[in-house]
């Protein structure tokens, strides 16, 4: 197995390349654990110290060329996490579109120039939906995004629909929850907030809440899960997706003031109390567009699986980066 | 007002310029009927003896600049209408994405750059259903396209609600039934059938229906009420379409089998004679993807009509074209 991460110098995309590494197998079409023969990871940035059984490329997904310079021709799996965040697509609007919907389209053009389809997993996210919403959204619910960022995901989910029904790959697309807690530091994500409240006071920084607590919720994932799901996702076998290549992956829902009581509860109310409420509109009105109830049935049923509870994203992030609680 | 009709050489839109002439005024966005300055058709080919008062333009939609020198920079209103056809963009499948893609963002990037956000009302299809689906669709079925035409008139539609939402544009998209009866030759969509077995046999000719009569159904709307449709979309208020731009159109479910049967009885059986069923595995495929039964509230509250029946879609074809049936 070759496998290949765009957005793998990122947050998740290296986390899975890591965890890749670790496992040294991965399913494919034939439904056995092959061994991973190498795992290029695609990214304009890198995390310094990059593990060196990892083939580096730097590049940009929307830049011609870049993919066709990076990608062996053997390559077996990829997963396309690359892309401009909410806000910075919202902010941007080109630079959304050249990235996130050029981007996608030039990645799974080359990948369907390869000797074989390649399985794909693509990133896509809970910004699909947006506009007039049930209070509860199930596998049925119509995307509507009201982001830019919403819309390039949505795009290129019905492009890894058609690619995949055309034979050119084997694609799968995850509607990911909000993903927290994120380590590092705060990016142009709309959503970025929802980790930074838990990172920067467990760092022992102040925090600024740029929504209401009482009436934000989020519905989120952690890291690990995530991961996971990326994983399981490839690892399932096509007849598994069948004629609908999308999921919307489970996650639970918790109100920010939830998010903080049980900081609060974990590493004490002093860290808890670091967090103050600093209201931002721009954010409010992204973020207000984002589902936060949802049934993950179909999900569920091919075997994703969300966190038990708050609590225990916590503990992961603090085990995970070894800080000290008192 | 200055209307730009994209596909305004081909049967429909050179039907809507055609309509567009002889009403003279188009409602804008202050809610007034306003005088139509001139009404530009943008297409590759036109029909002989094109009206002298359209400005005709030659040209190919993806191709650079062409949209740029064919449009009016006051421009107030654009029908995009332009496409490969399904049975094209599933034969050809760089062409299709080239044309409906590339070509419907090339548009939509001009009008981002007019003096004022014209009005536009983009032509989407029923082909954007398939996969699995529900007996009735109604207004939350999720589109699941199984063809690349569909799928890339679903993207159409996201990127015309993304500029819409942007203030880019004031855009509106309708999921077309297939049109019957058009007239003139057959073309490379799939459901280029469903007129042919009409069109054929009322000119003399002999005609093959590629699909099962007894199970094949056809969800349908006439020439003359999709141009309609065309009109009264542009001329809705924004408020009336809000977050969500896209209306799947009213139409009616006829079988082939009491298609053929209508022609008999308006035409005399001599004519419905002139059709044989000669089976077309690809057509079939792809027909058998497309839903026939919908469920249109929205639509119908938003004042759009469908044909009353299938006899008068016959009659209308009839009286349109100066057709002597004894």
């Amino acid at each position: 197995m070759k496998v290949f991460i765009t957005g793998g110098g990122g947050f998740l995309g290296y986390r899975l390349a890591r965890k890749l590494l670790e496992r040294g197998t991965l399913t494919g079409p034939d439904g056995q654990a092959g061994r991973i023969e190498s795992i290029t990871v695609f990214d304009t940035a890198f995390p310094p110290g990059t593990d060196p059984r990892l083939k580096v490329v730097k590049g940009d997904v929307s830049a011609p060329g870049a993919i066709a310079a990076a990608m062996d021709r053997d390559t077996t799996s990829v997963f396309h996490l690359a892309a401009v965040v909410s806000g910075g697509a919202e902010a941007d609007f080109d630079l959304g579109y050249r990235v996130n919907l050029d981007g996608t389209r030039a990645l799974l053009e080359h990948c369907r120039s390869l000797a074989r389809p390649p399985r794909l997993v693509f990133a896509s996210s809970v910004a699909a939906f947006g506009g007039d919403l049930p209070n509860v959204l199930d596998d049925s619910t119509t995307p509507n995004p009201q982001t830019s960022y919403g819309t390039q995901k949505v795009i290129g989910e019905y492009l890894v629909t058609d690619f995949t029904r055309k034979g050119y790959i084997d694609g799968r697309s995850l509607r990911l929850p909000t993903i927290v807690v994120r380590p590092g530091k705060p990016n142009a994500a709309a959503s970025s907030f929802a980790s930074g409240i838990m990172r920067e006071p467990l760092n022992g920084q102040l925090s600024e809440c740029p929504v209401d607590p009482a009436e934000t919720g989020v519905w989120l994932l952690s890291p690990g899960k995530v991961v996971d799901a990326f994983i399981h996702a490839h690892e399932l076998a096509s007849s598994a997706w069948g004629v609908n290549r999308v999921v919307n992956l489970p996650g639970i829902t918790v109100s920010v003031r939830d998010m903080l009581a049980t900081l609060g509860r974990v590493a004490g109310e002093g860290v808890a109390a670091r967090v103050k409420y600093t209201p931002d509109a721009r954010i409010q009105a992204i973020v207000r567009t984002w589902p936060i109830n949802f049934r993950t049935e179909r999900a569920l049923a091919m075997g994703f699986r969300p966190d038990p509870d708050f609590e225990s994203v916590i503990r992961a992030y603090i085990a995970d980066e070894g800080i000290k609680v008192s």
